[in-house]
């Protein structure tokens, strides 16, 4: 892969007079208005065409950097308000400036754009009316679900009309002899869990996000989770979808077939587009047969290859009922143990590197656990793992994977802490994090863990305090090297606005044009979730000096 | 989905004048001969600008109709033979009318085209230089894999040049501790099978073709085949793609990570693009562990019903280990014990409408076992089926899926045949064969057999004799009932030539739109397999009259 560092990530800083600007109450976070100044959101004096800062501390941004507002989108006016109440009555239409400051902000606190407008459409049909609308009239639009993306990907920049698909919530049809389901795009992942779960399915996907987070949001953002191990990623389990283009086009790829190769699959470039392309308006999934039993070890490796070999033995040994395999290492397991209350070492008595959760899911508990005791024998043999221990019940189980699934929350109680999200091929995961620490020192705490299943690592640097020397030492180094590896600077979250400018880091130039074509080609006017995903053109506005 | 039908559907005939131009000496295959004269391949004096007309018996062609060749595209002359001569030697270059022959025609010998030049590249950076030598010259180019696809995809339509990817068939990474495979694209299924295979790992597809098909062919055709039920299809299989655009640009999109959430996913774009996007020529796929134990079980059921009860039972019971859920009808079973020697009845002592063949593929022979027995009693308690068998060995597993397999073959034997590969949502899927009986009455046999698991119906209509009155009465009607069921016209096998201009059936005209945007905008000369996947511009010259 042709590595092309364009000057955007380079650092940008505040200028004086921008820093001088008063803020508007409630534009900054309360986590935000825990920082430096120089970390700070700091609109212009009118936030629509705010310059628009990041906030480093939660990493995998490649650097402050500024967008300016597109000139070619039309400001919102009354009369379009009017008319989208004729399409949509009263309820459908929201200015209401508490309901909108809600949907301004992603739910870190972020993020906050300045939209004057949201709009609750009940049908596909709706859908198309106002797009119709909005690109007839240069109107920026913001694709919404449950708005519990990582990276700024459905919340406005700045003034887009935010098209929030929540009410589009019905289940259309479930086919109880495929597990095929049928639903609009504003679908609670956690109801469709159950819906499904009731009549011996489950969602071939799950994440911490389930009681908030869309249907329509999960495949637009290809939602990793944790059950991709198991039952493989959107790609593989969306049959179908319905998207409504940038025009107005309704785009009929709503198929419920295992198998059907009647030309491209269109329906894949909606499936991680981030709304960008097309806003999903309805879903067709395969979901997998509930299984009874499930099972939960917790292991301890001497070093990173007995974690890798341990994980092919699982594989080979666990096979049909392996649905996880995640791993932390030392550092990790310490933090957890020591800022979360209510966490306890599985292995006492075991000072190891590495620990890996191994959990099975089938049909047959007997036979899961005979599976489960036969692998860890053999692992003990060959000397992958020096020490386990099997959950003897459902909460130890649960105690298990709060050791595992804490880490992210533990950080954050060691004062700052900056994360990256990535994939790396299996065999090099862990020299990044090894590569980080050499080059660090004392100077912060580097913490690896993550679905070492799917590749996909956690990268956590912890110290003191923000710091941007320390800052410098970590970016772009830590793209570089996951660009080298041939890694993904963005494993499951997308790229949304955080990552829209580092996206060559891990895609080529050639890969990019094609992208940017597509996104012409779909939508010319550019009004859909605008300034996501793809560098946009504004960019070249970009002050940015050298590091 | 809008049924849109276009004039290109209806038949059309040979004119009194055209049946007159003799034949060339070797353009009609053997089986062609056999026909009679109106379902003759009949091309013009000059077989490069050849009017084109298919033969039906195969079935899925939706009607006879003529192609006529792209002017745009330039004739070869001698030096363009020289210049490729100079990109690959002389050994890469093939002008020899033997060689010609064979890759000019389908396995089937069912299409034949007459390119002069078949071109045989060592790497990516050749077909980077060929394709943009083509590109600028608009010479138009054929991508050929093993050639044994069914739609007439993989061979020329005129004098197309012939790109043959075989002599790229090298592997080039294997991570044993991932199971991720990178390979040129050349590679046979079967050899990347044993290579995987010995290091305790299995392709994650498998098919009748893959002692010749390659890799590269069958990520461009997203080919289906019989482990799909339990690995899933190639687009959550293929991790990642090299490609050559039209104009030579090489797309690395090459990853190895089972997450990678960076930008659009291009690459699905070529999964099933057919070759007319991009010229696939590496492949990374992601290889699932090899397990020790396999079981088949041949059932009998009284009725579709209990058939689709039965398949709901298995994924519930037998979970993590179903492998494979094939039915035949009583028909099917008939046929293939009356033609194909060597086959006999697993369950002599049932009389049966449907037969279902199940398998399972697990880590534990015992464990397996004891879930497939449990699963059987079951089925038989709630009167799911009347009776069944378990094969106790290897040879008698084989002898089970021979009467599966078998069917495509002993329907040939029967006389004339009309194959219709389709897929169906599960509950329609056997309603279109009983539709298509009462239809047809005494004058065909009707057969319904297929992969169940995949909503994958084969139907096949069996006749004295290939018939006009006959075929009009199974076409368009086969299609436009598929097209109302939601159902695609092609399950598995693409669309190829055969099926470009049926694409309405299962694409609504919106979709289409889009696909041909995507063409044009990575192929804006066309000279990608051309007439193949979506209807040509020269389809406006079909001569066609109303049936």
């Amino acid at each position: 892969m042709k590595l092309t560092i364009s000057g955007a990530f380079v650092l940008a800083k505040c200028t004086a007079e921008e820093s001088r600007v008063p803020l508007p109450e409630g534009s900054v976070s309360p986590r935000a208005q825990s920082l430096p100044a120089a970390s700070h959101i700091v609109p212009q004096s009118d936030p629509r065409h705010a310059c628009f800062f990041h906030i480093r501390r939660y990493g995998s941004a490649p650097g402050h950097s500024r967008v300016v507002k597109d000139r070619r989108f039309a400001e919102l006016k009354d009369v379009d308000i009017a008319h989208f109440r004729q399409i949509l009555g009263d309820k459908g239409v929201v200015v209401d400036s508490d309901e909108l400051k809600v949907a301004n902000t992603d739910w870190m606190n972020k993020y906050e754009g300045h939209s004057q407008l949201l709009l609750r459409p009940r049908t596909t049909q709706q859908v198309s009316e106002i797009l119709q609308y909005c690109y007839a009239g240069r109107l920026a639009v913001v694709p919404q679900g449950g708005n519990t993306g990582l990276v700024g990907g459905s919340v406005p920049v700045f003034d887009e009309v935010i098209l929030n698909l929540g009410a589009m919530n019905k289940i259309l049809n479930f086919d109880e002899a495929s597990g095929i389901l049928v639903c609009e795009a504003g679908c609670i992942l956690e109801s469709l869990d159950n819906y499904v779960g009731s009549r011996g399915y489950v969602m071939p996907l799950d994440l911490g996000a389930k009681g908030s987070c869309q249907i329509g949001g999960n495949v637009s953002t290809n939602a990793g989770g944790l059950r991709l191990l198991r039952y493989g990623s959107l790609h593989g389990n969306v049959l179908g979808l319905e998207v409504v283009l940038a025009d107005g086009t309704v785009l009929d790829l709503l198929g419920t077939l295992r198998k059907d190769n009647t030309g491209y699959d269109l329906k894949q470039l909606f499936i991680g587009g981030e709304g960008t392309l097309g806003v999903v308006t309805k879903v067709s999934i395969i979901t997998p047969p509930k299984l009874a039993s499930t099972n939960v070890a917790f292991l301890a490796c001497e070093d990173y290859v007995s974690c890798q070999k341990t994980f092919a033995q699982a594989k080979l040994q666990l096979g049909e009922i392996l649905s996880a395999f995640e791993f932390l290492d030392r550092y990790a397991l310490d933090v957890v143990l020591k800022h979360l209350d209510g966490t306890r070492d599985p292995l006492p008595d075991s000072k190891q590197h590495f620990y890996l959760l191994v959990e099975t899911t089938g049909s047959n508990q007997l036979h899961d656990k005979e599976k489960l005791d036969a692998f860890l024998e053999s692992a003990i043999e060959q000397g992958l793992i020096t020490d386990g221990a099997v959950a003897q019940d459902i909460s130890q189980a649960a105690s298990f994977w709060k050791v595992r699934e804490g880490v992210a929350e533990a950080m954050g109680k060691g004062g700052a802490v900056y994360k990256y999200d990535l994939s790396i091929p299996l065999k090099d995961l862990y020299t990044l994090v090894e590569d980080m620490r050499s080059r660090l020192k004392d100077s912060a705490t580097v913490v690896g863990y993550g679905h070492m299943g799917d590749g996909n690592l956690h990268l956590n640097i912890m110290a003191p305090k923000y710091d941007n020397e320390l800052l410098a030492q970590i970016e772009p180094y830590v793209y570089e090297w996951t660009a080298a590896a041939k890694g993904s600077i963005s494993a499951e979250h997308g790229l949304g606005f955080m990552k829209a400018k580092a996206i060559h880091y891990s895609k080529s130039t050639a890969a990019v044009q094609v992208m940017e074509g597509f996104k012409k080609l779909l939508d010319p006017r550019g009004i859909l979730n605008p300034y996501k995903v793809l560098p946009s053109p504004s960019e070249s506005h970009v002050i940015s000096e050298a590091t």
